[in-house]
């Protein structure tokens, strides 16, 4: 048992055998949200193109100013001033603007100035490419796109991106005692619920999730399933089938079918899970507790998914108080799954215990934390969390 | 300036005159990701059903060891023991489970056991309902559905869940100078980017954002397009125009037809926000730099957008260690845009200051905090951000 390898070590022997092989696609800004950029962009605009007002206010020209203050009363619209609000350009004769509030309009022509002193020539104007240069760099190769960096494309005149192409993932569930969610519950059934929990998570990270039906536990039902499913697939995640049991056929035949094959790893729950690569597309066997799947799905597919498309999967890492004693597990890492909360402004996180019902864990939990084997860990004490989602109790 | 209201004490101003009229709607649970549970749900299953196995093993009969070890090499499979692996069933004749790791069969029949001492009756069996009992909360009023959540009402026997339903946004640009992105950036043009910004910040919220046509700076044109807005929009977001200038006809506008009204608040950038409530819905006049729209989308809109449907606005707050020493604006809290970074364990948030260009904010931030007037924020000290987007640099 203490011979499996970590998360890390596990990851890292796949990806010495596993070659991605994603493209990129093309696809419009307002959809890029979240997809991993396949080039670097520079700025195609210079954003003002000439100059534009600081603030709202009247463009004047300095040299007005430049024997002391003018008689402003007899100043005529459009000749010695014009109106200029924030962001406006303004004609090229002007070259200062003056706030608004400093500013009174006399009721025939000309203004009265509130100033306490002479403005300095540019006052009040922001130069050309303040905003933006013509040549910045917007987003480079392997960055996640987010809304800012999204409009800065906009901006910079762009209104597609290049990303990398999503890996289609197919999530196959099997075994004889699950049902559909919506069916009624008899003895010795169980209501498949990962194939959603994967979706939806999955879907937050942007991608691509195809739920297959229910396969009976029958190798040839499963063998010819799992083929089926890497035609349309880049990652294929099995559900059920990585213990011991009886009708364990998922490990023995991604055992034998596979050119990489991996069953365990030193972490609990999840310590069964398998990482395969059948026609170098990885075949992952999901453990069916939603314990264990949520926890190899968190450490593991989630990093296979991103290292798929050469990027470093997101996390939201943070630093949190531990509100109880906790332990690892023995020679195992622990995924510790943790209701994060705010109090009195201190980020808290609480640890679910064996006491805790599912119901109660599903209801609160919002992110976790990885407890190394063997280590005690005190309750008061910071511990690096990650969060899964944001929600509010 | 110093009378302007701050954050809370405006949202909370406005809530008083707003009463948010939204219905519910009953979803399919896989599409309720991110929504507001609109009631409470109870587990209508019990799992598992009447017991099963605890591990991949054997279910045994504790009376064939009330004598001490019984000769198992003769018994017959299905009549003394049987096979039951995780999760599984087995006949009522059984009550105790030996894991499959202690268990050899024997060539002909009957199995050989390693065992330290007898079963204890009951030993590896999971009671009914130990999973989920019936009537177990699965999820209350109010509460923000995550994965883990809905799996849980999957479980309990749902397929559908009633929910909050969603305000509609409408999203309105005004301004002449205004051009859509892709058309070429001329002289005094500014490309409107806030439009996908919005759009693609609350779609993370679960919101259903349109955005329109750009509205010129004419009087009549703005009044018909709020008007015809607000016939399909629960909240509506009128973008530009909330400050002095000579064309910034939409806070008059607003001031005039609107029930409830509130221009200008205690926190830059955003400060001229108009808040307003024409025909009982929520009118958002939001500043046109996009810096000023973030600051106000991020402490104003959530909360409203959020309020809309009875909930408190998610967020993902956490203590993070300021690289740079910063000051609040004055008077004035200031919304301060963060790169947040793990480095050696410890998560820290760069401040981004006049001397980064607007490209690389956008590039790199992904929080923000909000520092009060008036207070320094000393370098290397911690600070309460919220996370904006998960992003990898």
């Amino acid at each position: 048992m203490d011979k499996l390898p970590t998360r890390n070590k596990l990851l890292h022997h796949f990806y010495e055998h596993w070659r991605p092989q994603l493209g990129t696609e093309t696809i419009p800004i307002d959809e890029a949200e979240g997809r991993i950029c396949a080039k670097s962009y520079q700025s195609g605009n210079q954003i003002p193109l000439v100059r534009s007002s600081a603030f709202d206010g009247i463009a004047v020209k300095s040299a007005s100013f430049s024997d002391g203050m003018p008689d402003t009363s007899v100043w005529i619209k459009d000749q010695d001033f014009c109106r200029a609000d924030t962001g406006d350009d303004f004609p090229d004769e002007f070259d200062t603007v003056i706030r608004i509030e400093a500013v009174t309009f006399l009721p025939e022509s000309g203004v009265k100035l509130d100033l306490s002193k002479e403005p300095v020539p540019g006052e009040g104007v922001r130069t050309s490419g303040s905003f933006m240069s013509k040549n910045d760099e917007l987003v480079k190769e392997g960055d996640i796109l987010t809304p800012l960096s999204l409009t800065s494309l906009l901006a910079g005149g762009y209104t597609t991106v290049e990303v990398k192409a999503r890996p289609r993932v197919v999530f196959l569930p099997t075994g004889s005692e699950l049902i559909k969610p919506g069916t009624p519950l008899t003895r010795g059934k169980n209501i498949e619920t990962n194939g959603s929990l994967i979706k939806m998570i999955m879907s937050k990270w942007g991608a691509d999730v195809t739920c297959l039906p229910i396969c009976y536990d029958n190798h040839d039902s499963l063998r010819n399933a799992i083929f089926t499913a890497l035609d349309s697939a880049d990652i294929l995640i099995v559900n059920g089938g990585s213990s011991k049991g009886n009708e364990d056929f998922t490990v023995h035949l991604l055992e034998k079918e596979s050119s990489f094959f991996t069953h365990g790893v030193r972490c609990v729950p999840g310590r069964p899970a398998v990482f395969s690569l059948i026609q170098d597309k990885p075949v992952i066997n999901l453990p069916g507790p939603p314990a264990a799947a949520l926890a190899v799905l968190s450490w593991g597919i989630k990093d296979l998914y991103y290292h798929a498309m050469g990027s470093d999967a997101p996390h939201s890492y943070q630093e949190v108080i531990l509100t109880e004693t906790v332990s690892g597990a023995g020679p195992f890492d622990l995924y510790q799954r943790l209701f994060l909360y705010k109090k009195d402004g201190q980020i808290y996180g609480k640890p679910f215990s064996m006491k805790d019902s599912n119901a109660e864990v599903n209801q609160y939990c919002n992110g976790y934390t990885i407890l190394h084997s063997d280590q005690s860990y005190l309750a008061g004490s910071p511990i690096l969390a990650d969060r899964l989602f944001s929600s509010v109790r």
